[in-house]
């Protein structure tokens, strides 16, 4: 259940604090508090979690500052589609960079950062193929307690002065803690914003539900949320709503191959069928992550790399954005050397990918509307 | 191991029978013989089974008729692709349509046959869109024994004689019991031989062994081997390889979606990112099934079915078949209607793939040839 | 649908002719006749199988010799626990063996025979140790058509002799095809009767339709069907009910283990917590087979081998019937060496299956029945 | 690689900082600096992480303060068994109860904590029937946002006093976010330290890593981990290596099932059969969680409910520690009231797990140590 506030209610207000007391009263109901600062307006909405089965709406309608009652009958209230009011923008633009279900952004970047010279050299052939977006993994998750798990904050302040030097825009950047967005943020403070974060969370936090709660309170970066390998769609996709119930919703959701370990020829399940389906069921752009679907650098006998072929398939079913690991020195690579692209590959996928992105668009303008059975 | 005989070694000659009554007297070791009839000269292999590890490939050479004795260290010894030796044929053309891992044939048709009606239908809208290759339905493997199971051989004659009249070549139809194939052989007789069939073995037989040596020793028909939807890829492999070593090689593997379950939110998992590993770890041309991986008419918001986006990405990333089910009027269906294809449909169905294909070629003439890691 | 006809009613007559002439006639409509021979009363059961969804009640009620009609709304019509009208036997015997959800039969014995002096050897113990059932593999599906597949019909004859000879009573043996128990059923003519065979479907052949309706039509040997490794549970009892519905009621069901592949530390993963689930279910005896599930001889720190743990797992929660490999010298074991027991263990493995068995018919005996949610 | 340092080395001399000073420098390590402070000597462990493949004992041998250097060639260097030098303690004993591989205790309780007077209930019922300890959840992760998620610190008091008022020695609580932990030590010392608590990290944290290091650094509390159900068990028991490298060796690890959705009759895949194998691989107790892994009240025909079927399955195979479900009224229960036992049932379910219990005894008594193949 949400209760839509009247606009511009006070926290500080008697009559806030006068609702916030009685919900405090509801038996087995929890609440969270979600304002969205406008420039002219505020609009403050109350989430009521728990058992609000007993509740009327007729009930919370009279309580003060309460404008609208809603009672949340759908999945992925804020990120999904419904049959009505779909009203809420369905795309953003960060720092200039455009996201939304119609988009295409590539992010070719480093797995893990290891050094300021692959750094350099990763972000300088970027520029010198229009890139303006990458990837840098700094806060490396590790299966076993004694793996290389990143450099961490040791290394942005170098990431982010390459970045500016080189007109990256958006950085994609896992965080697995919330205390690696407040050094993200003081480290871009310290070096002048010469660039953007988008913070990503890995399939191993998924469900990992207070860290999506802390990131999802923040607004100033976007989120790029990867699907749990080993939990359902719709899990997922709820996870994706706990960053927006707490009012981020510059939210892409990022398929990396699922763990199904039937025999998988790869390193994990290539779930790139899955790309209309995420758009189906929300608003979110929808981002392919190759390098870990397919996890090693295999060639099929066409002479062509599997990941170019599943970077491919997504792209061409509607893909928004792509995660892609590149490494001047694969061999020397501290995480995931084994699939990583070489930086004389980067023409080359990025010629690869806009053919499967201008087969997608003529795809789309064939011109008939199917209707569902 | 593999004894390769002299050429035309006679299995009624004396040598023979001396040979075979050696291998009788060998403990823990059966054997197959497979003989290959050409015009000029007759092939002669046996195939020695069980605990060789024992036997030498000088005790073994010294046997009569033998020419050379050949250690089956690698797996799919007939289909596979090997270091060394791959001089056997990896493409083939039967009924006037080339098969292999260069070309792309479309087997639209209908799951089931369930009446003339919709079979003539079918066919007619194939004839005037240019296709000479369909699916049919006949023997219909079900979960419930209290399921419809197909017309089996009753439909049959109306099927060829359809196919006959509207010119189509290759009919891909599934075969449960060996039977079948006798069934098959004796409408097509009966018929006139108006087309040809390409016997199809379903998820649920990938491992029924007999089945796969039966329908292997005949090599009249090509066989169409699905992938076994809750195995791993090396044993739906070994299965196709069954059929090989009983003298079939005329085998295409069909991907068709896994069954995984994790709340796969289409009727499978969608495998097509399996297309270039089939490719490579086997000569073998390379079916896709869109209709069983995606089992429901949905659209995504672009306007587009899944079913036409997992077809793209099949063919985009160089699958060699599609097979992909229609009907004239899908609620009627005794089968699968929920997933079939409006005959209306077919015309953007075929462009659509057509993009894709057109795309593949563009993409491998990009001319860079990776190396793998 | 199943039209149950009147007492007695004869195929050959004038009134069957015309039943089935008009059951011919009914569109998308096929159908299968059910004959229980009685000393006394000779009962028949139509099957109709397909879009039944048109048929009204009253209608097929008018049909001549038709005495009830029963619309199949429940699934496992036969061998499912219902409501209303669970009136055939849950249990039977078998060569003087009980077989029921409250009883226990252990079947130790080879997974593969390879020789008559192994089984001379593992007769000799079951019959030191007052056992009148084995397992005795002839058939075996091998995922590699190079791979020992069994000695087949050449091993019955003395497989038989020895049973007879050591007063085996039921040997549990695989079939792939029907052809093998024709096989079966003439070595055991030959050999003048001396044992019973239960005959068993493997998990490959789970889904192997035809197969099952074929072992389903004879009446003489029970079986025993594996769950399918790789499918759902439903979609196995389904299986099981291909049997029954084409006439064979004393159908065992086997867990062995599921590939789900996540990793599992043992061969497969362990099933029997579903030996309630099967029993509620259906009112078929549950089977279970400690040596595929686990597959492989691990000790825990214990010193008990986790085949032990397993199979205590399955016989204190209520399981009817134990398959578990033996072998007088595993080392030299053609088939699945690693996990078979020693002989010298066997007396060790039934005081500890008694040990479990003891216990839970105690905790039945506590007297409590709950009551579901 | 470990470098262990001399006895009682201070991080504030000279040495230590010369010695962390070089560690600094080493290209692509890591390290993390483990104190085990006795009454007599305190320990000083270096884990150093990353590609340790280029360092040298003799090298590391050399630095200020380093004794003795070990390379972790071994998988759960702390938790795991190894061939040589199992010297560490694999049992503990917390607030009086004993927790080992040999020893069992019963944790009954609720799941989520909704009212003083049901965890009064609760807590009465266990002290009847003698029972000191429990679980009792207060911090709920729950899929969608919109969930009950927990009363949190809210109920923290009148759970600890009710636990002292009614004797309980240990509470397992979930904790999924280390400021919990905070609010459980103040809680406990709030309200006088009436019990104990240990940590609970559910199976959506188990690769939380962020929170396994903290949790793990304290040492207070011991931690019971849940095996995460969807990654493969080696992934677990390295997230148990987690805690234990940071300090924490009081871990037991706990067996809730898999979400394997093959169609699982239960709410999971139950994984019983495991609790052999993690007591092979590694030294830590073993928990299981029927309730979580069966999800629901389902009564066989035998009379039993299948929660205590599988119950006695992890039991009779040596399981250490028992999670159960209880709820005075599951109807009201705001979490997984389904499942929950009744507190009627409470002495059945004792009784029924002292069976299980003393048939594990007898049949590991039964004397005979098996080796492995």
């Amino acid at each position: 259940m949400i209760l839509i506030l009247e606009p511009n209610a006070r926290p500080e207000s008697v009559d806030f604090k006068a609702l916030t007391g009685q919900l405090d009263r509801l038996p087995g109901i929890d609440y969270r508090v979600h304002r969205e600062v406008g420039a002219e307006v505020t609009l403050t909405e109350i989430y009521l979690i728990g058992d609000t089965g007993a509740l009327t709406v007729e009930q919370m309608q009279v309580l003060p500052c309460v404008e609208k009652v809603v009672r949340v009958s759908e999945t992925y209230r804020v990120l999904g589609r419904h049959k009505h009011g779909d009203d809420r923008p369905s795309s953003f633009e960060y720092n200039g960079v455009k996201f939304g279900q119609d988009t295409l952004q590539v992010f070719a970047g480093l797995c893990a950062v290891d050094s300021p010279e692959s750094a350099d050299a990763m972000m300088h052939a970027l520029k010198e193929h229009g890139q303006v977006c990458t990837r840098m993994g700094a806060y490396k998750p590790r299966t076993s307690p004694y793996a290389f798990q990143g450099f961490g904050a040791k290394c942005l302040p170098y990431v982010f002065e390459l970045a500016g030097k080189y007109g990256i825009k958006v950085i994609a950047m896992e965080v697995t803690h919330e205390s690696h967005v407040d050094e993200i943020r003081a480290a871009l403070k310290a070096t002048g914003n010469p660039t953007g974060v988008m913070l990503q969370i890995g399939t191993r936090n998924t469900q990992n539900f207070e860290l999506l709660k802390l990131v999802g309170k923040q607004q100033e970066f976007p989120v790029l949320i990867k699907r749990g390998f080993g939990i359902t769609l719709d899990e997922s996709l709820n996870a994706a709503e706990y960053l927006a119930s707490e009012g981020n919703r510059k939210v892409v959701l990022c398929l990396r191959g699922m763990k199904t370990n039937m025999g998988d020829p790869h390193r994990n399940f290539v779930d790139f069928a899955h790309v209309p389906v995420v758009k189906r069921l929300t608003r979110m752009p929808v981002c392919i992550d190759p390098s870990h679907s397919v996890g090693m650098r295999s060639v099929a006998p066409d002479g062509v790399l599997d990941l170019f072929h599943v970077a491919a398939q997504g792209v061409v079913a509607g893909a928004n954005m792509v995660l892609i690991d590149f490494h001047p020195e694969p061999a020397k690579a501290l995480v995931d050397g084994p699939q990583a692209l070489l930086l004389s590959e980067l023409a080359h996928f990025l010629e690869d990918i806009a053919l499967s992105r201008e087969t997608y668009l003529r795809r789309t303008a064939l011109g008939i509307k199917h209707r569902a059975n």
